[in-house]
């Protein structure tokens, strides 16, 4: 990335850190790679994004009800999806550097810089070899093609590289209390599945009819190899999937309209439509008909955030296969010749999107740095222009000073307002820095008690994106914090 | 359990089966032992439950912020917290069943036996030897214990036993690439360390003052060698936890406030006081200078839901030895001499509830069989009597009869209110029989749309507890379930 994105990005990360958004794991013994830890700001902001998508799910949809089913599953879950069979990295070492690569990684760098040298008809060339040995799973081939095209490595500039072999990247772990009974499961690499396997004991015992969806929000591991970039690629993330059942034939039709609904659900979040773009996949996974990525231009490039995929009925049958338990659903409708459509296997389209990713991306799109006035008047501030409704603290109270009675008054205000709002009641420092730390953590309003409250009962509520203040009265602040920060503000754009 | 009891108690776990609260795991694989997953009901349930619980922690109390940290954490961390070493229940097995046991709960059924025998101090002698035993963890001589007891085998009848091993409870995985440079890692066995090793992270950032607490829920992994009585005892569980730090010496005084706060929670959902015992703690943990349980009347007897420990410096002092990085709060405050209380490791009292069985603690609370009526006209129902704040769906809306227009009528009322409450629209079936659906799964109100709908915009309200019906205005519903459904509700008694 440019070194002007790649500073920004350095920003968010500390600024993230500084003002207890996210921390990273275990940092005391020097941390946990890839793995991260949400703090207080951050907390809230992830909970409020997930509680609007869960919201916005099964709410807003009539046909859409939640599910929280276990990270532990029943081993053969896995082996139905094809996690583990072919959920593998092929990976190879560099003997002198003792670094280890994706195989296919090494290759796509390489290609890169053939195509940078003024060649990129030989770069072509060399991604769909690649591309044919890796859909054949010939890594003997795929060694050789490394060692015949010269790719070295980046460490130690030598081709004396090992074999090709294939790395799974689910966790496993046993369950039971000795070696010999005990069993080994795997944590879920992806949520969908534990809808899937669900499917009927939902339909039934909610009385779901076709089309509906399930949705879920869940812990996934993955093993990652590389992972990279904060928060966008970590061991253990969360997801939040939506899996939705339709008439076979039908899928088409619901894969565009789910693309339009999720397209739509990013920008009432407040994330400008330019930096937002489709890109539908060219290579389609084994379970799939249908793919496209919903990206986000992050400081480090457009990058997937969310996924919207026609999974066919794959999953569903081949659970049915493995289990030999009947996945199907009587459909009484009536087709075009009066016939009811009867038993099938649901096709699926599904919603997927990174919880974390989701965060960051808000976090990218919030952070602003911004000059004001000149001269000796110039002032630079940093804040966070968070939805009101996505904001981890709604607003916050500070008498101007704390004595006069101020302080009583402005404390009667937060204990009055608590039980509906996140709010922060700070008496500390100067005016001036209690605002600028609000805007640090993105808080809409801050609500200033001064000599004149004691008179009057109004307030100054000053306003995070404009500064502007406004004289309102005590009794009208309810009413003014909850307009702004309703997710009605939010569920109407959709 | 009395055979009444168990009877109901079945009753409550196949109720939350048909109705869509709570499926075995992986069912259509006959199910992963101790694992449940969440229908759409328990889902719903279990998220308001969390949502209050989070709210009453993190918003009425000033001083209690939130945090999320990763399952994942750096091993030394279990090191520190004694887990490693001492999170061991002691296990013999019997060579002729293969029945594996826990060796205490062995002896403890033995002494049961004993004392119902008439010999009661017996019983307790051979108790008394048994926690002398464990205590000095001498597992060869508790072992002879038993064999000298002649305590046999429940299934095979004989005493031919193997060793007493420590087995521990920590589910483990590789994280990395390769077996090499793998690293062994723990799924948590609790969520308290993510909190303590992120103390000085929290207290910076969010700018905390002693007395202050961090408050967090998440999942906690154990392999449980007896996991019964369905969610009660898990290997998979959801944690909801408050560390609260104060000045050392002040420990007790927050021990009882929390101890009275958090009672006064379990009341304010609705559990009568008769349903809730304090159980304090006879044999003190390694860490705690004083615990207790709140315990639940279940089918099952009296058992924790949740507990209150005063864990002393013992967690802070840990990680500061093994990670050598200071964990201490420098206090600014003056005693009484006028000197600040300067630098200190916190002393910490911890409330830990268990989500889970909150859950089946707030099921077994709300489930309800009434008969009404005599003779021909005797009718019974089912119904959950959850609190309005708790039910997972708030209202139903039916319109009497589809044609007509009413259905449209009754769907526009649900458009109308779904962005504000969960909701459910049912047209199919008789009207008793949609009521009785409703009641089945805890939604305390019922909307009929019928013909003088159509006429005067009124509908009527049908009250789940009482079956009472009342007719309002179509536009005073928001008013009219929000007024009920709302979390103050809870708080206002807290």
């Amino acid at each position: 990335m440019a070194t002007d994105d790649k500073d920004l990005f350095k920003k968010i990360v500390s600024h993230a850190k500084e003002y207890g958004f996210v921390y990273p794991s275990s940092e005391i013994y020097d941390g946990l790679q890839a793995v991260y830890d949400y703090g207080p700001y951050g907390a809230e902001l992830k909970k409020n994004l997930k509680d609007i998508w869960w919201q916005s799910m099964t709410r807003l949809h009539a046909n859409v009800v939640g599910l929280d089913a276990a990270i532990f599953m029943h081993p053969l879950t896995w082996k139905a999806s094809g996690h583990v069979d072919s959920f593998n990295d092929p990976m190879i070492d560099n003997k002198d550097s003792k670094k280890r690569y994706r195989a296919d990684t090494l290759i796509e760098d390489w290609a890169a810089r053939l195509e940078a040298e003024g060649k990129p008809e030989k770069a072509q060339a060399l991604v769909t070899e690649m591309n044919q040995l890796l859909e054949a799973e010939n890594l003997t081939e795929l060694r050789e093609l490394i060692v015949r095209e010269g790719i070295s490595c980046p460490l130690s500039g030598t081709t004396n590289w090992t074999e090709v072999r294939q790395f799974n990247l689910m966790f496993s772990t046993e369950v039971g209390s000795v070696a010999e009974d005990a069993s080994k499961i795997y944590l879920r690499p992806e949520t969908a599945q534990g809808i899937f396997v669900n499917f009927l004991n939902v339909q039934k015992t909610a009385r779901m009819k076709v089309p509906f969806g399930i949705a879920q929000i869940g812990k996934a591991f993955r093993n990652e190899i590389v992972a990279r970039q904060f928060i966008f690629r970590m061991r253990e993330f969360e997801q939040m999937e939506m899996q939705f059942f339709v008439r076979p034939g039908t899928e088409m039709d619901w894969y565009e309209q789910w693309r339009e609904t999720r397209l739509r659900w990013h920008k009432a979040l407040g994330i400008p439509a330019e930096s937002l773009r489709i890109h539908p996949h060219e290579k389609l996974a084994h379970y799939a008909n249908a793919a496209l990525d919903i990206e986000f231009k992050f400081p480090f490039g457009f990058k997937e955030v969310e996924g919207i995929h026609s999974r066919t009925d794959f999953d569903l049958r081949s659970h049915q296969e493995l289990s030999r338990k009947k996945q199907q659903y009587f459909d009484p409708e009536l087709d075009e010749n009066g016939k009811p459509y009867g038993n099938y296997i649901p096709y699926v389209v599904e919603t997927s999107i990174g919880a974390d990713r989701l965060f960051l991306m808000l976090l990218c799109s919030a952070y602003r740095e911004e000059t004001t006035g000149e001269g000796e008047e110039q002032k630079s501030r940093t804040y966070l222009k968070l939805h009101p409704a996505l904001a981890p603290v709604k607003a916050a109270i500070f008498p101007l000073v704390k004595k006069d009675g101020l302080a009583e008054k402005a404390m009667a205000i937060y204990n009055e307002l608590r039980h509906d709002f996140n709010l922060i009641y700070e008496e500390q420092q100067s005016i001036g820095k209690r605002y600028a730390r609000q805007d640090q953590i993105g808080t809409p309003f801050c609500i200033a008690v001064d000599y004149d409250t004691m008179e009057n009962d109004t307030v100054t509520i000053r306003y995070r994106d404009t500064m502007e203040q406004k004289r309102v009265p005590i009794s009208a602040l309810r009413e003014e914090i909850g307009r702004e920060v309703s997710a009605a503000n939010i569920f109407k754009n959709l």
